[in-house]
C-alpha cells in the first residue's frame, strides 16, 4: 500500500461508527475519502462538516459503489453484517485491482467463511472490529465517539499481505486505538460473546424485567453503568446475538451458573462463603487490566 | 436544632462514606467535627488534613463514645449496619439530650425495627442512605467519592420532628446531593434490591463465572461499566445481601426471567420478536431519567 495521503478511500455506511471513522481517517489527510450510505440527508451533512470529499446516496443512486469501488484503494466497509455480505456480494467485480478492505462488524466467523469462499484472488480483506461505541446511534453522534486508547481486534487471513497487515494496524494506532489484539476468528467470536455480546444482554434483561422508569430516584450510579447499554442498535445487536447464538448462549448460561451460585450462598444466609466468594471476585476485578495500551 | 455552624458533629465511622461524608460537613464550618473509628492512623491522617477537629481511635480507647457524644448535637453514623445496631445499643444512654441522628446503611427496613425499639424518647434518629461511592474502599480514597447531584434517600419515623427533617434535608442539599427522595423503609429495601444490590450480584456473577483476566483485550467499555463494582466491599455487602434476602432473591429471579426470555428468542433465531423487544429496552432505558436533579 502507498502512503495515506496518496490513498483514495471509500467509507461504506456513515453510521455511528461509519461516521466517527471516516473523522479519523480523514484527520490523516488521504488523497481523497468517498462515502456511501443510504441516506441522502447523512452524505450532505458530511460533505458540509468537511469529513467527505464526496458521497453517494445509495437510496437514489443504487449503482454508485460501481463507480466508487473502482477507484478506492483502501476500503472500510461500516455496514451492518448481513448487508455488509451481501454488499460485498454485489459489488465484487467493482472492487479496484489489488484494493486493500477492512471491515467492523463484531462477529467475524461467518464474514471470514463468506469472504473466502467469495473474494476475488487480486483483493486482500483483513478483517477487524473496532472496541468502540456509543449509546446514542447514527451519523449525528458518532463525534461523540472517542477511538482514544480502545481495543481493536483483527482476524487476519491465512493470505493476508503482510506489508498489508502493517499498514492497517499503523493506520489504526493513527486514529487513536491503543491496543490492537490479532486473533482467529473463533477465538474472536467466543470472547466477544462474553465481553460484549453477554453484557448487552443482561443490560437488556435488567432494563426488560422492571416496568417502573422512576425506579431511577434509587439509582445510586451501579444501575446507570449497568444499563447505559440498553439504549442499544436493535437491529445490529439482533444479528450479532443471533449469528453468534452457539457461544452466546453458552457464555449466558456460564453466567446463570454463577448467578445460581451466589443465590444459594444468599438464600442459605451463608456470610462466610458469600463475603469468601465476593473477596475474590473483587480481587480477581481488580488484577484485571481494563486500561493498558500497548502501541 | 440550631444552625450547622454551631453544631458539634460527631462523625462514627471514617471510611469511604463516613470519610466524604466529613470532608462536605466541614465545608460547611461546623463548630467541631469529631470522629471515632477503629483504625488510629485514619484518625491521624483526617486530623493531618483537617478534616476533623478531633477524634478517637476505638480500638485504643474503647470508652470514648461514652465522652464524645454527650458533646454532639448531630451524629453521623457511617458503620456497616450491624456495626451500628450494636454502637446503637451499646451507646444509647450517652447521646446528648436532643440530638439529631442520621445513618448511610444500605438497608434501612431491620434498622427502622431497631431504632424503633431501644431509641430514647427525647433522641431524633432520621434513616438515610446516600447514593454515591466508589470502587476502592477507605478513608484514603473518600477524597474521591462525589456527591454532586446525587441521590439520597432518606426514610423518615412518624416520630421524627418535622423541623429536624427540614434541616437535614438543607444538610445534604448543601454537601451536593441532588435529588431526595423521602420513601418506607420497606420501599426502600424493595427498590434498593434492584438499582443497588442486583446489579452488585450481576457485575460479581460476571466476574465469577471468567477465569481468564487477560480477556479485557477484548474489552470495548461494556464489560468494563458492567463489572466496576465488582470491586466492591466484601464484608459490607455480604450483610446487605443476606440481610435483604428476600427482595433481593425475588429480583434476581424477575431478572433471570427476562434474560430466559431472551435466551428464548436468541436459541429460536428469532429475528423479528428479539428485535422488538430490544427495541422497547431501548425505548424504556432512554426515556428513565438517570441525570435529573431537584433541589
Amino acid at each position: 500500500m502507498k502512503p495515506i495521503e496518496e490513498c483514495s478511500i471509500a467509507v461504506a455506511g456513515l453510521g455511528l461508527m461509519g461516521g466517527a471513522i471516516a473523522r479519523a481517517l480523514k484527520a490523516l489527510k488521504p488523497e481523497r475519502i468517498i462515502a456511501l450510505d443510504m441516506d441522502g440527508e447523512t452524505i450532505m451533512a458530511a460533505l458540509g462538516e468537511g469529513i467527505i470529499d464526496e458521497g453517494y446516496s445509495l437510496a437514489a443512486e443504487t449503482e454508485a459503489p460501481g463507480t466508487v469501488l473502482p477507484r478506492a484503494d483502501f476500503v472500510y466497509l461500516c455496514l451492518n453484517p448481513s448487508t455488509m455480505l451481501r454488499f460485498l456480494e454485489r459489488w465484487m467485480p467493482a472492487f479496484k485491482n489489488g484494493a486493500l478492505i477492512t471491515d467492523i462488524a463484531g462477529i467475524k466467523g461467518n464474514i471470514v467463511t463468506a469472504v473466502e469462499k467469495t473474494l476475488r484472488r487480486d483483493l486482500d480483506f483483513i478483517p477487524g472490529h473496532p472496541m468502540a461505541g456509543a449509546e446514542k446511534g447514527g451519523f449525528e453522534n458518532s463525534g461523540l465517539v472517542n477511538f482514544r486508547g480502545k481495543n481493536y481486534i483483527i482476524t487476519p487471513l491465512a493470505q493476508n499481505r503482510r506489508e498489508n497487515l502493517s499498514w492497517l494496524k499503523n493506520i489504526i494506532h493513527r486514529m487513536g486505538f491503543g491496543r490492537i489484539t490479532e486473533t482467529t476468528a473463533e477465538e474472536h467470536d467466543r470472547k466477544i460473546a462474553f465481553t460484549s455480546q453477554l453484557c448487552h444482554v443482561i443490560a437488556g434483561a435488567l432494563i426488560d424485567c422492571e416496568e417502573d422508569t422512576a425506579i431511577t430516584r434509587f439509582g445510586g450510579g451501579s444501575f446507570e453503568d449497568l444499563t447505559r447499554i440498553a439504549m442499544l442498535n436493535a437491529p445490529m445487536w439482533t444479528e450479532l446475538f443471533i449469528e453468534n447464538k452457539t457461544e452466546l448462549l453458552r457464555r449466558i448460561e456460564q453466567f446463570e451458573g454463577s448467578l445460581d451460585a451466589f443465590k444459594a450462598l444468599i438464600n442459605a444466609g451463608d456470610a462466610r462463603a458469600l463475603e469468601e466468594r465476593l473477596s475474590a471476585v473483587r480481587e480477581r476485578r481488580v488484577s484485571m487490566n481494563t486500561k493498558e495500551i500497548v502501541r
